[in-house]
């Protein structure tokens, strides 16, 4: 049976790319190597839409929120994080760990903080010395204004804009520079196309000045050490090597279709599966949708177990699962990275033959026809 | 022009493994990652000879050494590292950033320390927490005899017993269980014939349970997290999927060779590659050889940039340089993981191939026989 992948990284990686990195392995301090990795350091500016160096360090997007909480900022620190879902409440355990001075706000899952609230706890806390943000909270599929509350960050306080943007880099327009964001973080295994194993770190001046002005604390997270390596075009340790080959690869893919129409696609994408949902009578998560992943309610009297194993085993559909409270209550549709129209169609396609197979009562067709009709019109 | 790489990490990858990584990947909660991991976590116990968890952190060599010195110790701790070249300064930088209470024993380059010394050490500091060493020094390519090491750190103290064997680990003989080590690491692109990427930690029951009492002090790079999480047979965060899924077919075929022919293989080619260097009249770096790399002094007269440039651009052959102090003095020839005796021949006729254009005087012919002759016997 084909296989196919809908989940929120790993997503699923071109062939061209798997074959990339299939090839022999080279040395890291091989003069090939480093030609390759001056265009990833290159290309990465292009991608998060900076003038400032964007770092690979060969770990997993939370290694990449440890290295940046660790380098940014030192114990006692007061920082405040918004947790409005499990990678938001992963920043107060990481705040927590490091500075020990957290102050966390809560949201409920499937909204966004709104820019008011945000404002509040500036005034609250002219002492925070960062601010945590989520762009697209991956267990909820909800997207927040990033653009709106960094500006609001820079207008009223000192504290740098640190931002996750592990599942929103490449699924929704973004500008490191302009929005005047600090920190933004990504994972190789989202929108970018790759397997896991890369995390990837735009830094702003402002916060490379913090920076190398603080004293070690970490070694293989520090972003202190992947600067400097960065400067010389380097890495401080060992990268892993067919990943980063693997990431120059999809960064031609990105480049050749053009970041702006890689952000269009991600919005008609995700855009067409709530349509295919609501039209299988199916009820968003989400009052803030992601472009990157739509988490759906599972619909009454239909068990996760028996419609995921319609969908795995008949179809061979993967799905993401709801996490955490929502576990057995939604579940989760990724649209984030290789995908295109017709993946939209498969995808709902699958839930519908799925449903039918639990006998779930709805019009056969209803879905893909929406989804057509999102892509193409009535 | 064919390319070989001779150079100790990363190290060549057989295509079967290649491969594999390149077919379409899958997710890290899907039962079929889960049943690899599941034969990854039993394997590893063969390849390291324990019963103990090995852990799997998708990182560098370097941050499973991070994550081993901020697990196990805490602030106040004193440590013992052992530095006899590159790796072994590593511990020391380590411990002074995580305890901030180190002595640090330096060894000349080339050399391995000698247990009365360690002895003297132990009796020094019976308040020590732990000593760190390293099994194969990859700078100085020479090997310290573990298991009298630790025998001796077990009689005299109470320290726990920390080996780098980011080199050794597949290479020379190790036994983690009857040695009495408690915390072992190598790296994915090693031994183990693997991209990098990956870090490999085998943990002792008394180190599981010291970890078990610490507070948290790292996230990512905790074993805490990871240990965790394998008794599960799960890891905490998202692995670099396609790296687990290589090192499942790199241990089955280490698993169908044997570990103690791959020790045997190692000793047998590493002594072949000294024959080899020795009939062309080059001195040999280590007076403790490793099985994994060998040093060799550049004979008198021969420049580093010109011998190299012979190797790597007439001859496809990359080795690996000297670091440091001994950049441009010595360099090191790799025969470490996917190696058999015909690449042995094939390095040392690359050797000879460069010295003549470099006009050095030898009798051609003369290295390649001697490593025939290793083989084969007169």
């Amino acid at each position: 049976m084909k296989k196919r992948l809908f989940t929120p990284g790993p997503t699923p990686v071109p062939e061209n790319v798997m074959l990339r990195m299939a090839a022999p392995i080279i040395h890291h301090r091989n003069p090939e190597f480093m030609e390759i990795l001056t265009r990833v350091h290159e290309d990465l500016k292009y991608l998060f839409r900076t003038t400032q160096p964007v770092v690979v360090l060969s770990c997993s997007g939370t290694g990449g929120m440890e290295a940046t909480i660790s380098s940014l900022f030192k114990k006692g620190d007061k920082v405040i994080t918004v947790n409005a879902g499990k990678f938001g409440e992963r920043w107060g355990e990481l705040v927590r760990i490091f500075t020990g001075n957290c102050v966390e706000e809560k949201v409920a899952w499937g909204s966004a903080i709104q820019p008011e609230r945000l404002a509040e706890l500036l005034k609250e806390h002219p002492d925070a010395k960062g601010v945590c943000l989520t762009h697209s909270e991956t267990s909820t599929g909800t997207a927040a204004d990033i653009q709106t509350l960094s500006a609001l960050i820079r207008e009223h306080s000192d504290a740098l804009v640190v931002v996750d943007g592990i599942t929103a880099v490449g699924a929704h327009e973004f500008h490191f520079d302009d929005w005047g964001v600090d920190i933004c973080i990504t994972g190789s295994q989202k929108g970018l196309m790759m397997p896991p194993g890369l995390a990837l770190i735009a830094v702003s001046e402002r916060a490379q000045d913090i920076i190398k002005g603080q004293s070690m604390t970490q070694y293989y997270l520090s972003l202190k050490h992947a600067l400097k390596a960065h400067a010389g075009d380097d890495t401080p340790f060992t990268p892993a090597v067919s990943l980063v080959i693997g990431l120059d690869e999809a960064l031609q893919m990105i480049k050749a279709e053009g970041i702006e129409n890689i952000w269009k696609r991600h919005e008609s994408l995700a855009n067409a599966c709530r349509e295919g949902c609501n039209a299988l009578g199916m009820k968003l998560f989400s009052n803030s949708p992601s472009f990157a992943v739509t988490p759906v309610w599972l619909p009454e009297g239909v068990k996760w177990s028996a419609f995921n194993k319609a969908l795995k085993n008949s179809n061979g559909i993967t799905v993401a699962a709801g996490q955490d409270d929502y576990k057995d209550k939604i579940f989760r549709i990724s649209h984030l990275g290789f995908y295109d129209e017709l993946d939209m169609l498969t995808v709902i396609g699958g839930i519908e033959r799925a449903l039918k197979e639990i006998n779930f009562p709805f019009e056969i067709g209803a879905g893909v026809s929406a989804v057509q009709k999102a892509f193409l019109g009535n």
